[in-house]
């Protein structure tokens, strides 16, 4: 029969070390039959990470297996939904079994903190990318949705949106950071950021829609808005930054990276007036700050930005794979 | 807010020709949401497909856009799937307009035949490559799997192995076809594989055990010998060739290219003496030739080729990207 191949693919990445009571059957037949609980909706995400694009050609394989499964978790995140299957079809130019056991360890263990199980894939031969596709479950009508804002409601982000963009600028020696601690923090929220998971299921019945920050503030809260047909107001002075970012980088510069810098994989998030209160209950003791950045307004006012409490205009733009640079 | 990947993506593959009712959310937020029926079981498939290793570069957009769902077909309909979703992260060079009309007009006609939905993905710029996630669904208890297989068995297979590696050879002119209409079988063969989405199905209480021929004959019976622990004789004498392979290729090379020629997506399957009259009777009237070619027997035997009624050896290789040519 074929050796190399299927081999391969068995030797790192058929692993049980995680199995799940719903997954009927995982890797090795044409396809993983899955089951589904009663009153549970599948929710089903897809990302695309090339070599180059997405992540440093020379990026430390256990960084990449962590950050690819954690941009995904992302989007599950910004569901409210619980992660459950992942499938995994990569691309590889060789087989360098050094790499693939660094990168096969640090997904595997991913998964397994998770309680997820990789249930099927591909592997092909060509230039370094991967595509993921993630599986969560979300109790019945309780997903969290972009077009659920509404006017009124207040907007918030979790964590401190621009700290990747500028852990990216450090890899890239585009960016002198003097103190190690400073210089480690930033590197590790672009190489290792951690998706929202808690604070999506914590949301299901508090926010009215929820984002996760992959191109940039701007641009995410730009989907929420045309979705949920809004506009808003953002305070510019609300904006949280880490320390980290704020000693090391000009203010102006803070500010672009915080709404246009991307892969920050934050929530940003709508509540109702009424939810604000069991919102503190509900996330205050997940141990990120969340932070309150404006509120939604009617959509014929548009997206506004308002610093020291006047209306000022910005010329940026969210992160876009095919825009002109 | 960002403008070139987004508006691409909306134009060429957000439309909502196929609406299905199990779809809550498909494209547009950070997951799509799917709801699944009582005592229906999800399969889920991925399959990469890479300019210049599994299509050829300077193949037809409506060829490719085709094949591709095809191909990930097919895998549903060994398991005796019902299609029902997919995700396709592609991956292109550049922004080639009537490139990507011609081609996600194909892969939605496609979808529309199917009543199926395509509920996200992702767009990168790279070299052209493509990963389809395909789900569907089953009823419980009653997929085809791999390992059903049980001594005394009769090993069947739809049409006609083989004709895709000819259709290939033609497209690559290492084989010369006089007659157009043998030429425009068995490019078409390649070209436009018939997912047998229908054999599937009506397999689902028939069949011991299905895969479908992606790998070539040799290969993907073994992977249903070594799931089920058995063995098997294979009839070579048995094995249904097409006239226009027939005609135009040694009886030799016939051989081979059925055996181990790869991409055909016939069916191959198992089943038990008690269920030959019913299969008759359930896919007879599908059109398309099915052929009892040999018996499973116990693991002791191993895989067994019979020529004239006599033992023969093969030294014959399945399909392996990674296999030293």
């Amino acid at each position: 029969m074929a050796c190399g191949e299927f081999s391969l693919i068995a030797r790192y990445f058929d692993r049980v070390s995680s199995s799940r009571r719903d997954v009927e059957t995982g890797i090795g037949d044409d396809c993983a039959l899955l089951t589904i609980a009663e009153k549970q909706v599948l929710a089903i995400s897809t990302d695309t990470l090339v070599s180059g694009i997405h992540f440093l050609p020379d990026i430390d394989p256990r960084d990449l297996g962590y950050k690819a499964l954690a941009v995904n978790l992302s989007d599950l995140a910004a569901m409210g939904a619980d992660p459950a299957w992942l499938t995994l079809a990569i691309t590889l130019p060789e087989v360098d079994e050094s790499w693939l056991e660094a990168f096969s360890d640090s997904l595997f263990e991913q998964l397994d903190y998770y309680d997820m199980q990789l249930i099927g894939g591909d592997t092909t031969r060509g230039p370094l990318a991967m595509t993921l596709g993630i599986h969560g479950l979300v109790p019945a009508g309780r997903a969290l949705k972009r077009s659920g804002a509404r006017p009124g409601d207040w907007i918030y982000v979790t964590g401190t949106p621009g700290d990747s963009a500028a852990g990216l600028a450090i890899l890239q020696d585009r960016l002198a950071v003097k103190e190690a601690t400073h210089s480690a923090y930033l590197k590790k929220r672009h190489l290792r950021p951690t998706p929202r998971i808690l604070h999506g299921q914590a949301l299901r019945d508090l926010a009215s829609s929820a984002i996760d920050l992959s191109d940039g503030l701007i641009s995410d809260l730009g989907h929420i808005l045309k979705a949920s047909e809004c506009g808003a107001r953002i305070d510019l002075d609300a904006l949280p930054y880490s320390t980290a970012l704020k000693e090391n980088v000009s203010a102006e510069r803070a500010l672009q990276w915080a709404l246009s810098g991307g892969e920050d994989y934050e929530l940003c998030f709508t509540v109702p007036e009424m939810n604000r209160g069991a919102l503190d209950v509900a996330i205050g003791n997940l141990g990120i700050p969340f932070t309150c950045i404006g509120q939604v307004g009617p959509e014929s006012e548009g997206l506004q930005f308002l610093q020291n409490g006047k209306p000022v205009t910005l010329d940026l733009k969210g992160y876009d794979h095919f825009a002109p640079l």
